[in-house]
């Protein structure tokens, strides 16, 4: 059967208020409804309270860099010691971690599209219900880098496929349905504009390869499976170079589909760990490591208190 | 492109010893394999040494709850105290979290299957360079029941993809590899006589729907996204029904994939949280649930104590 092509929603204007929209005619019949990944419920707990002023989500895979990230944001809008421990809001669960700083919520989604998927899902009924409006949302995560020096951070145009597509494909009732993955162009300029302030670090803005598999479907020979040689390895990395592609990670396109269906300004913002053309292992040292992943943090906490204070 | 049909590997009869397959001929070369997502290497940690005795693999989506298991396995094979710490082999990374009590190791892969496969990928490896053999692995899960009481434990035959196919279909080099998702007969029915034995919940034998997504992948009405109705959500669930799938859930197809591939005797253990034709929403008490899931910890802890006691 031909996949279903879907179209985004209409964006607003960037001056316009934007509502969130919830693309789910089912919800409104539900008396109660569980986000069972967050062990929070809107019987259980006052969303509108909680989160009702959130302005910025930023997301991550790893639940230790999302509470830094909720600490370093602390201290860059002097809203406490960022050294202080910050209570996890999901700690009735260890599927996902979620922080909250004033209007800056920090959440872990795991690694793949399957885990970011569901945590989107029950973040988007999340502000939903906390009738949150103009809220931006920012991936920061790591990635691998193809022709781009290893700390390089990726700002991401559109979110392309394993065929170099620019789209993501759902399977709905047994059924493909495609969505497109373009990311939010003036966000992303924005971003662009805050690196070259903080002048710290390369920043480029690219397209960024989405994949199932970190190993066969990125192309490593380091895997426990592999079947092809290092020449047609470095054939197919050539041709994503070719492609606009300058990194490669796991998350975006469904980040992406899901964001633009919902009426979110998104971003995707990842550090590159290595160049791919060079090498397939992550070997760099552990404190070279811990410096490049904060390079996400440091652009995206500077363009977070750069909005709140012209507000 | 047309898809290429990957044959699994041949296994040997249950009596002849089980080496371990790395299918990859690069990794001969390598001098150092860090393994990235578990913090751990070759050149740092003296597998063979750490990992050499072990004998069964046991893995699921939660942290705590494999360290659960782990602490539970000591009880059960009378290894020291089921109360006390236990230490996480993977202590310098929040990605995977892994305890080894004797020759059982019990780790975390997260949720989806990108997730599930990172850590296999290090998992297989891992069992290489300790030149572990006869080993048998084993997922114990949560999952969606279809037509069954919640709480009934699903030993999967086969694992099917949304179109009902017993496939998993692997991206490599932008083209689409088709792998069988069978799993061990043998090895299903003997957990079905440890349960018959335990005589304490139903269990039974079925074929696992594995899909990329919780909400519309699972024809769920509560996600933040919905285009279909009920009546269409309901023949769709009917007919997985109709196509002898019990449950639902997100890893066992790759799980299958590469343990057929890597010559590893393997095994799909999930107890199902609710009946998805009675509704979508996981509203059972807290209690129930810890309960429920429980169970399949219980199922493969007498199944791992019945083998080594018989040794």
């Amino acid at each position: 059967m031909a996949p279903v092509k879907e179209m985004e929603s209409k964006q607003p204007k960037s001056m316009e208020k934007r509502t969130l929209q919830v693309s789910n005619p089912h919800l409104e019949q539900m008396k109660d409804d569980i986000l069972y990944h967050f062990d929070l419920g809107t019987n259980t707990h006052d969303f509108q309270d909680l989160f009702g002023d959130v302005k910025f989500v930023c997301v991550g895979g790893s639940p230790s860099r999302m509470k830094a990230f909720a600490q370093y944001i602390t201290g860059e809008l002097n809203m406490g010691d960022p050294t202080a421990d910050i209570p996890n809001i999901c700690a009735g669960t260890d599927r996902y971690a979620m922080y909250k700083v004033g209007p800056v919520l920090s959440i872990s989604h795991g690694m793949g599209i399957p885990s970011i998927s569901i945590m989107l899902h029950e973040l988007i009924k999340l502000l939903y219900h906390s009738k949150c409006c103009d809220v931006t949302i920012i991936r920061i995560g790591t990635s691998g880098g193809i022709g781009i020096e290893p700390g390089s951070v990726v700002i991401t145009s559109q979110s392309v496929n394993p065929c170099f597509e620019p789209q993501f494909e759902q399977i709905v009732l047994g059924k493909t349905v495609i969505r497109s993955t373009k990311l939010d162009a003036e966000l992303a300029q924005e971003l662009v504009q805050c690196s070259q302030e903080i002048n710290e670090f390369n920043t480029v803005i690219g397209n960024t390869m989405c994949t199932l598999d970190f190993y066969e479907g990125q192309a490593r020979l380091d895997g426990a499976i592999c079947s092809y040689t290092e020449e047609e390895k470095m054939q197919y990395l050539r041709a994503a170079y070719e492609a606009g592609i300058r990194n490669i990670e796991m998350e975006s396109s469904v980040f992406a589909a899901m964001c633009n269906i919902s009426g979110l300004r998104a971003a995707v913002v990842c550090v590159t760990l290595l160049n791919r053309l060079e090498g397939d292992q992550i070997s760099s040292s552990h404190d070279v490591l811990v410096e490049y992943q904060q390079r996400p943090q440091k652009l995206v906490g500077y363009f977070i208190k750069k909005h709140l204070t012209k507000v």
